[in-house]
């Protein structure tokens, strides 16, 4: 999975416009990642007894997902590369992965998909504010 | 469509938590337009002769697409509602919607696709600012 | 909405390939329409007192949200049109909107969202099915 | 990343319902890297000189990036499993990765991008169909 996110960045003709290629290829790998267990932990909670208990967790599951998976696309395009625009999809990004993370964690203990996904939401968080850190 | 949207909101059992049920239907209704406006102008730029001069569109409109999607996905879950992460996702939103709205507009007088697609970008926006608003 | 699916499919500068573009955007609408009334439903059921009766809801309305959304996006792409995958992605569709269709009408009785969502599954197989037969 | 796939995946509570661990996890991982290596494929496309030539791999990329993405998550979902869902879903995945890798693997010479997504559409596909095998 790894080589192909940077194998098929490090193909790309475009200039890569001060993006640090290392942490671009990080950040898409940990929102793709990311999305994948807040959608796996989102349907392993619905199949929990105390299912009440993790409603919001669903709902936070949910949004993360989809965020953290269009954040991934938008960072996998470089053609006509707009900082801003760049700028505005990874503070949203953090932003729903901190929520998530904070929520997951809290059943983190009694939940290993919760844990797992936690884990996975701090790590995404912390590669979109790396990201947005480097573009300066 | 319209119907649908506010049909399905209106007969969620969670309290809306303060936010105007008429312009969060508006602003779901607006992202699912423009969403399905950006993809569609993305492949119509694809069958034009001057595609070249049209490669930005084609990628802005891209990333329009997705982030509007997860946007109308975002505003349509009313479990556990968070105003932080609302107001992260529509700014994320009107940014992207500016950006592509500004980007076809740019060749609206030659292709009738980026005009409509235009048009859809600059109504979103507009819905995602009215919302954030709203928001207090 | 209406309009604006029309309004940019209508502007594609492809031949439409012996495809009725009425049943298409009809398609469209409707795939976008029970994308998001599955969105909000799976939603809603989080805020009920039975959760646990509607997980299975939660989760048959996440994958007709996820591949109405795919297939709308799919059906709004006609550049280089390929009657093949048009037909494998609308066989998917036609039948996920058929078995959360069918979960969605069983809980209708006491819940109107999905009563509202089991009637925007019902319209989108019947579109996707219209769709499929006009193919030849 | 692929150990976070598997983790949370065995981190279901739900039976697996006879469906093979080690395939459904190897599945999800393969439409995720192919999912992103459309979209960044696309969009390398888009800055490319013969940019002409390249129309119908952007329109097929996009295409396969949009269903890879939504099996991955159908796939993800163990909850209320449904094994003729599962196959309608995994049937349009295998088609569009089939018709994508053909697609990008004519411009595989010109075009590293190409190459390797034609590599993630070949992995993908085949992964499709071992887990529909295994299906029974």
């Amino acid at each position: 999975m790894s080589t192909v996110v940077k194998d098929v960045l490090a193909a790309h003709p475009a200039d890569p416009g001060g993006v640090d290629r290392d942490r671009l290829a990080r950040c898409v790998e940990e929102c793709l990642a990311c999305a994948q267990a807040c959608t796996a932990c989102a349907d392993a909670c619905l199949s929990e007894e105390m299912i009440t208990e993790l409603a919001k967790c669903v709902r936070t599951d949910a949004d993360c997902a989809d965020i953290c998976a269009a954040t991934a696309a938008v960072l996998s395009r470089r053609t006509g590369y707009d900082t801003g625009l760049t700028r505005a999809v990874l503070t949203a990004c953090a932003a729903v992965c901190e929520a998530c993370g904070a929520e997951c964690a809290s059943h983190a203990e009694r939940h290993e998909h919760c844990r797992v996904c936690a884990e996975a939401c701090r790590r995404c968080e912390q590669a979109c504010n790396d990201l947005l850190t480097s573009l300066g």
